[in-house]
């Protein structure tokens, strides 16, 4: 069996807004350390694999950004979507071109959104994977993180019988729950964060889509023939976007009879928020939080402060907000009203179009 | 008589950081409806006078700055000073100069970092000093603002013998006052403010720079001449930093025996802060003033916004905040600690050098 693995970078970010854009997605942003979230995943992936192993998936608008951030990565192994489908789309799309290459493929899916360390105890959740994979050949294997709060923005995977060393049966997928139900699954030991990382046979993952999206899964099929012929061209332009436009978990991994799950002792966090980017970072002595190259501050405390490139925020006196430059605009938001970032950006298309989309 | 109008356009304006800087000064920001604090002064003169009867004089490095900004007026009326030696200097040199073109000049000193509202009451304020001044061939004549407030941040004036129509001798000058004492200045309707604008001939005030300030009558005399033949030059750049440093109140004002008041009834801002800036701007209804091209506001109340050139402000859920973007550098203040954005430029001097002052 040969292993490869496949990084979705796809979406936008609008609560990373205004450094996140339709044409910027949050994954190129080098907010930590300098360090994009592209980079860092790939980096991650690279104590396993080879460059040559590596591929990415994302939107073929973005496929330059890609290419400059991840110069080594060879450029065949940059899949472009002409639009985005959602994660079954992108997944079927990556496993039908590998597995044409090599039909004795096992690969694994990761997200280019998240924060994970330790390096190494990913990593060796990661091997397990493969391993399992490669052990049980029907079965869909997903990585689940140990949950180290009563998170309820997330789903959950509840394992069932132990099948070996850190690999079990799922028992059952769980909807995102309410703090009362979190909390008793935190208490259970038994429950784990739905990761969005899977890790399977080509062959495996292209069988479960034929069953349940057999229309879908034909077009994967044409379309992995004219990527290898034409790069994609016309048949990909018209093709894809009539994909059938669902999650992984809801057309496939719900359904899935033999699906198992490896245990993944992991901080694991989607920097998908200021504030999640901010407990991403380490803060100053009044808690201050800055992704910036020149800060001056008085008498502030508990802020997040953002610019890309050689700018300088000078806060004085303020607690608890969002200061983010970029060069066409700047956010001051509160801390607690991240949430409204999202209605902000609507509001802004209404008043001016694209232009700060 | 000739008339003759300097406007006074030195100092940088610390507390308009990050807009203002060394080479940037505050008069030249176009803050109140795009247009210059500079600019508005010499429209007001305007009113009564041609371009070539209005002067400026300022730091050398800005001459440029300000040539382009009014690129009506005469470059022969603009005075670059090779360095700021405070307004005794400054009036001193203007005059010297404008007396060696017409010994029969009366000459009006304003300054350009005031917004004075509306124009027909000051004009008819300047055209009473103009005539006073020619009227009373050894007065100097200051114009003094009615008191709207019991501001205690300046000095006041107060009123004697009334001569004419609008013109009253000085009883004496008053240093800023404290706030029972300018409670008092406030009721007693013989209290102006100290405007810092004056009418006098040539030769009267340079008479009384000859008798308080000696050394510095005379290097004017030089300077004078060396700048009618060569425009100042190595003369220039040797003398003008041995003027005497000193301002105009202490060196003359206080101390000649003929001084005269006209009250001016106008609002008289000094727009040398962001929350001065605040209440000469309309806000909208929810208090927030905006000195900025475009502005997103959620939940927003009570803020300054500012920003030069086509960058956006969002702001969510603050209050009583000020914001500033300029394009190397932004600030986020809360109003009521405007006072420590000079410590803060400070503390930037000494962490970056020159850069961002």
């Amino acid at each position: 069996m040969v292993r490869r693995a496949v990084i979705m970078a796809g979406g936008a970010g609008t609560r990373l807004w205004p450094l996140s854009r339709q044409d910027r997605p949050k994954q190129l942003l080098r907010l930590i350390g300098g360090v994009s979230l592209l980079r860092k995943s790939y980096e991650r992936l690279r104590v396993l694999l080879e460059p040559e192993e590596i591929f990415i998936i994302t939107g073929a608008v973005h496929l330059e950004q890609v290419a400059a951030e991840l110069p080594e990565l060879p450029h065949e192994n940059l899949i472009g979507e002409p639009c985005g489908r959602d994660t079954a789309a992108a997944i079927g799309m990556s496993a039908a071109l590998l597995h044409r290459r090599d039909r004795r493929t096992v690969m694994g899916i990761f997200t280019a959104d998240h924060l994970i360390e330790p390096v190494d105890r990913f990593a060796r959740a990661v091997e397990r994977g493969f391993e399992a994979a490669v052990e049980h050949p029907e079965a869909l294997v997903t990585l689940g993180i140990k949950p180290t709060w009563a998170h309820t923005g997330l789903g959950y995977i509840h394992r069932g019988q132990s099948l070996s060393e850190q690999l079990y049966r799922v028992a059952q997928f769980k909807e995102k729950p309410d703090l009362a139900t979190a909390e008793q699954y935190l208490g259970s030991g038994e429950h784990y964060w739905n990761s969005g990382m899977f890790l399977w046979r080509t062959e495996t993952i292209l069988g479960e889509l034929e069953q349940h999206l057999p229309d879908s899964h034909d077009k994967l099929m044409r379309l992995a023939e004219a990527w290898d012929s034409s790069g994609g061209g016309d048949v990909a332009e018209q093709l894809y976007p009539t994909l059938e436009k669902i999650s992984i978990d809801f057309a496939v991994m719900e359904k899935a009879s033999q699906v198992l799950v490896v245990p993944m002792d992991c901080k694991w966090l989607d920097v998908g928020s200021w504030t999640a980017l901010a407990s991403a970072l380490e803060a100053d002595e009044h808690g201050n939080t800055k992704a910036v190259d020149k800060a001056a501050l008085l008498e502030a405390d508990g802020n997040v402060l953002v610019a890309e490139g050689d700018h300088l925020i000078a806060a004085i006196g303020v607690s608890d907000l969002i200061v983010v430059h970029s060069p066409d605009a700047t956010l001051i938001c509160r801390k607690q009203d991240a949430e409204k970032i999202k209605p902000l950006v609507e509001q802004l298309k209404q008043d001016y179009g694209q232009r700060y989309q």
